[in-house]
């Protein structure tokens, strides 16, 4: 524990790192996923759970918690920390975002952007300061510049467009975040498309500006995972090696694993909430749809060497039968699951870069991944 | 433990009751109420949590579990306590009351019921043998005869047909049943509508047959409260004491307290389960609708004193934000925090009684839920 906010690097192999970020709520092993309380809850789960999986941080949405309850209401209710039972380390995005994918109506302009909420239809504005203001009242310890990330493909001069936007508006939220608390942390977000050359631009100027950490924004919007990596091998140089790098929105257990080795130490993304509402688990074998008939007579778990009650404690006939008839502990059990599962793939992503066998970890995960499910019974 | 099922009545306190069930899979302190796990779940919570709010038996739905995943598959997967993780006590309804109220197209004869799945439409029968043998696939500690329900108000020539054919589906209950495991149990039904004397026929006709248990069915079908109380008083001389009686589907916490004082020992009921998810909770201070506005800001628990992590921990704010949004942790909480408050509400009364201060206890419960909310701060 520490009052300041700090990154060390303890180990790398290859491109890829592993290190701890200091808070003053708590440290965040990296490379960290960190699991997404869109509305001040990880859906489905209890916040003990979350952190019994190995979550050292959970990211928060601005746009949603600024609509439902309020940054004002839950700063009365003493910050998103207490109102949400999550103690340790919170991450929140900018809004932005979600703005660009969710509201009606938007209107962006250099000031910042006017949207209707897709809740109840009133106007909202969002500028670079609201944004940081926003997140100073949610009391979020990482918070993010406010940025324009457009959609890809796109016209090379949108994507530059939108990046110097982006860049103008990182200088006016560092001027806003300058009155927050110590110990809290304000990222830049490197943007440009698919476009090397802006995504450079963008690093380096960030960079320039002296952030504490840096996102790179943009990305897993749509656009071939070769696309993706390609361009956090662009940028990867070009940001301090001594800063956090978070890959925003991202992905895959093979996203995180192909991005780690690129040198990414941070991670967000709804996959494993989103896919156990939907009644897919990530396993150590793969992706296992229990909505699929053949497991109605299975009696094995997902993963019987597992730690997590959910992975090793229900068998898979129980599994589907629970998500056939529309049962809430299915996507329950699969929450956990596959929370559990995400942060297991981190912990082995750290242990195997600290002991300078990452490529062996990254073949042998993928093997596993590749050799599908075990054996049927019978 | 034991490997026979049996009663032992440990104190009375006017009519009211507690003792303990003995069955092979674990004792019930009575007066005891029952979780309803319908689907083999209990909506919205894991086994382990139900177990922890104080739960000795859960009710299982036959009608539900024979239609999806099928008795016959459950067996195959080691019985229902295994299916579900709950290696304690299961009682099973005979299915008969689900027919009536989901099932299409019922065709009702002196050999059963034929009826048309309300999920697939496809043909089920039952009979009171088939009852019998679902339940025993199932592994039921508690089984139920095959009866007719018949709904209130109704005509007395209907509640005395509907009568004397559950009494002799009972005997061919009885005589299915004998072929099982030793250990089980299973229950005859009272019916006979709101007619006093047709109750009082039932019981007697029942009481003569010898069964280890009582349910006293056919209330809770839409009669006033004073109704289903003065057919428990009606029903309560006639059946023997030393068995244990159960009123199937109740209910409020009221109703509870008035049927404990009347010499009932179980109840199942859905009331905290589905209220839980329809944003009601059930605490000391009486029902608090979570989703009115006037919890909005509001930072205390809905218990500070519960032991119960959803009752003391998470404030009305909170819960009434999460409801809001339709987050699934809303019904999670509630539905913990409400069975949690059932299983006190039993155990004091269970302690009350073996102190001789019933009506103390009666009294005191009902000046709680009166006096309404602990005052609003500020």
């Amino acid at each position: 524990m520490t009052d300041a906010f700090s990154f060390a690097l303890h180990a790398k192999d290859g491109a890829a790192r592993t290190g701890e970020i200091s808070t003053p709520r708590g440290n965040i092993r990296t490379p960290a996923f960190m699991p997404v309380g869109t509305a001040a809850t990880v859906k489905g789960v209890y916040p003990e759970q979350v952190r019994a999986t190995g979550a050292d941080i959970l990211l928060g949405n601005t746009y949603h918690l600024m609509l439902r309850p309020g940054a004002e209401r839950i700063a009365r209710l003493g910050g998103l920390h207490h109102f949400m039972r999550w103690e340790r380390p919170i991450l929140t995005d900018s809004g932005g975002f979600q703005v660009m994918s969710l509201s009606a109506l938007r209107k962006l302009s250099e000031d910042g952007v006017t949207f209707r909420s897709h809740i109840d239809g009133a106007v909202h504005e969002l500028t670079p300061e609201r944004a940081v203001e926003i997140q100073g009242l949610l009391g979020s310890d990482i918070q993010m510049q406010l940025d324009e990330c457009v959609r890809l493909p796109c016209e090379d001069a949108e994507a530059e467009r939108a990046m110097r936007l982006s860049l103008r508006w990182a200088e006016r939220s560092k001027r806003a975040f300058e009155a927050q608390p110590k110990g809290r942390a304000l990222f830049g977000i490197v943007q440009g498309g698919a476009v090397e050359s802006l995504r450079i631009e963008s690093a380096r100027a960030l960079a320039d500006m002296d952030f504490p950490g840096y996102s790179i924004g943009g990305l897993a919007v749509g656009e071939p995972q070769d696309v993706m990596l390609r361009m956090i091998e662009t940028v990867e140089p070009h940001l301090p090696s001594t800063k956090p790098r978070y890959l925003m929105g991202v992905g895959t257990p093979d996203d995180l694993l192909e991005a780690v080795a690129r040198g990414i130490d941070m991670f967000d993304c709804v996959m494993p909430t989103r896919s156990g509402r939907h009644a897919l688990a990530f396993t150590r074998f793969g992706k296992i749809n229990l909505k699929n008939a053949r497991h109605a007579e299975d009696p094995r778990p997902l993963d019987e060497e597992s730690d997590c009650p959910a992975l090793r404690d229900y068998s898979r006939a129980y599994l589907h039968h629970l998500i056939r008839c529309g049962e809430m502990l299915g996507p329950m059990l699969l929450t956990w699951a596959n929370l559990h599962y995400y942060q297991d793939l981190m912990a082995g992503m750290r242990a195997a870069i600290a002991e300078g066998r990452f490529e062996e970890f990254r073949a042998q995960t993928k093997a596993g991944w590749a050799a599908g499910d075990i054996p049927e019974r019978g």
